[in-house]
């Protein structure tokens, strides 16, 4: 079962393309290929002195969609990075704010039948401005964003982004808000 | 803003490895990396005469986790493949099912950072029994389970699979259980 072999088709900066192949125990070979990626980590930025509950989102452009969307900020760890200090870095890369505390809500896989990418998500609370420069491609306008409205878009559709619908119904979990 | 070019690195079966490049209003180029996905179907198989709230689960062999992991039954849509008629093939090869009734439940991106691959999303009523046979590189076994424990998994972070988390939170808001 566990008779497997695989090789690089592409090297990106921060994931590969690979091929592997897999012989069941009947013999079958099985052939696939996927992306092999150092994880993520997803950010909800919690603003406490908000008269309503309210979280930063962005709104990003993505090249394989060609346009801009509504998503949480987010971002690819580096090789061996600190799980916490890559959420830092991210937030403080995306939205200019730093955390006095992350709360790990559990994790999730994007996309398992595609690539091994595994997503960390935090809530970020105690937001105080402490920038780092932003990747200088990327397209980003943070966005300061009712929480109740968010929760109502994850359920009924109108919010699309996958981790940003895990990350908020979580967050409304944990807040005992749903 | 729009002037962009791509090329295909790598053709699969049913999607591609794509490099685009993209010139910003500056003048700055950017290049990236991204998955052309032909978009998916995510299907949650409601069994209506059950004691209690229940629904088919897979176990699936996902080669890019190199194990088996609790997902809802999914599928790669064919070229131009109408997407009702997706929902049903799918739900038919890997349940044996087919539904008398998808309630769509809106979409999702599982991964917009590498892929342009879209989800949708269905609530499959009034099954019965009339299989179409399993693709043969696929390692599945369904499983009937607990709806409520899956609500719960999936605010708990014991839930891992992002389309799953989405199908199952939006079924349950639909439901009026959640």
């Amino acid at each position: 079962m566990n008779n497997s072999a695989r090789y690089t088709i592409w090297q990106g900066k921060s994931w590969r393309l690979c091929s592997a192949a897999r012989v069941l125990a009947d013999g079958t070979l099985v052939k696939t290929t996927y992306i092999d990626h150092p994880g993520a980590v997803v950010l909800v930025p919690w603003l406490d002195d908000s008269p309503e509950p309210t979280v930063l989102m962005l709104r990003q452009y993505r090249h394989a969609l060609a346009d801009f969307i509504l998503e949480l900020p987010a971002g690819t760890r580096g090789e061996n990075e600190d799980w916490n200090a890559c959420a830092q870095r991210e937030l403080r890369e995306e939205t200019g704010q730093e955390a006095e505390q992350l709360i790990e809500l559990g994790r999730c896989w994007p996309a398992p039948g595609v690539s091994n990418e595994i997503m960390a998500i935090y809530l970020a609370c105690g937001l105080h401005t402490n920038p780092l420069p932003q990747d200088d491609d990327e397209e980003i306008e943070v966005v300061p964003y009712p929480f109740n409205d968010l929760v109502r878009m994850a359920l009924d559709g109108s919010l699309l982004d996958a981790k940003s619908i895990v990350g908020i119904l979580r967050t409304a979990r944990y807040k005992r808000l749903l």
